[in-house]
């Protein structure tokens, strides 16, 4: 399903009479965002996304099955919107040879997007209900933050292969050891966030992950 | 107001008309959790623990001055419950002189209390609500969070002075590194949770962590 509606946004030539509105369904994520952000995810409904976006809930029914289903695209949409609009490719991790350098513009980038206003209270919303929604959780999962750590996992099996990284290293570990503390201080608000701290976190984690003499 | 009431607990000989009924305060804090897993923390009220503790609630005003702080008290108490019962030291972390060793048994005994349904959905609740109530997130790392984590800055400290971590590193940043992995796959379900995955970050974490000669 999400991999159809993609290839009829990705396709300018879909047959006008299937193709969504684009307006409409712009207007769909901003409300389901800004919804969230209010009144937090229970109270949250497709009438009232549809309300606030001025459709008719059946137009919302006719792309998506749930308001978690609107919510994660609106999520994918505002991912590539905020990195379009920072000049980089949405869903990527650079890979210029030098893991460490790498590791650290993609973090950098997160930093940014983390402290994004219209980022932060919509995905606050979303991450406080997977915490005591294990279904939304596991959904919000699958769906947003592992495409995501899988990015991670494949630079880090390239770092492998180029000998930047010891091979005994499980990569979806590894990862943790830079995005995890980022996510816990963002989430928890455990301390601050600034590019110093997440280059020391790759920093740190390197010396760990890098093969070296004895 | 916590320092003083934890001296009135430790000291049994306190006049017994300003000491404590350990009675009414173990079921007030049984309550705040029962009724906080239940209901969220929005919906939890002090009204509503009073009737579940089956005390006036007035007696808890006379002890606690909002919600929050009875819900951080009832914590902090079942975080030395569960300590008690896995016969080791609440709120410490051993200094065997094996720094792996002593991160590795502390990091699986929270693997423990993680997976104790007791601790579990009032955990998530509290959680869940620190994340989209910046004022409660801060209190709860205050109060709970942070506390725990000086306890590991002490630890990578002496490991310090010891010669088993580099001087240069930040202790504080340094204990994210295996602390927030297990965080986040606690709170947002992006993995599971055991033993081996403790052991693992604490590996991971520590070839960067300890001095090594080039």
């Amino acid at each position: 399903m999400a991999a159809q509606k993609s290839a009829q946004k990705s396709d300018p030539r879909a047959p006008s009479s299937t193709r969504r509105s684009e307006k409409s369904r712009r207007a769909i994520y901003d409300a389901a965002l800004a919804l969230v952000a209010e009144v937090g995810y229970p109270r949250t409904t497709i009438e009232g996304i549809a309300a606030r976006a001025g459709v008719g809930k059946q137009t919302i029914y006719r792309w998506w099955s749930s308001k978690a289903e609107v919510l994660m695209e609106a999520f994918l949409d505002l991912g590539e919107q905020s990195a379009q609009a920072m000049g980089h490719e949405p869903y990527a991790i650079p890979d210029t040879g030098d893991l460490a350098a790498d590791l650290k513009a993609v973090l950098r980038a997160t930093v940014d997007e983390l402290k994004d206003p219209r980022f932060e209270a919509p995905s606050r919303a979303l991450a406080a209900e997977g915490v005591v929604n294990e279904q939304l959780g596991r959904e919000f999962v699958t769906k947003l933050l592992e495409p995501s750590l899988q990015l991670y996992v494949e630079r880090l099996r390239t770092a492998q292969e180029a000998g930047d990284m010891r091979p005994d290293i499980d990569p979806r570990i590894a990862l943790e050891l830079f995005v995890s503390p980022l996510a816990q201080r963002w989430l928890q608000y455990t301390g601050p966030i600034s590019y110093e701290y997440t280059d020391t976190l790759v920093d740190y984690a390197l010396h760990g992950l890098t093969p070296r003499t004895r």
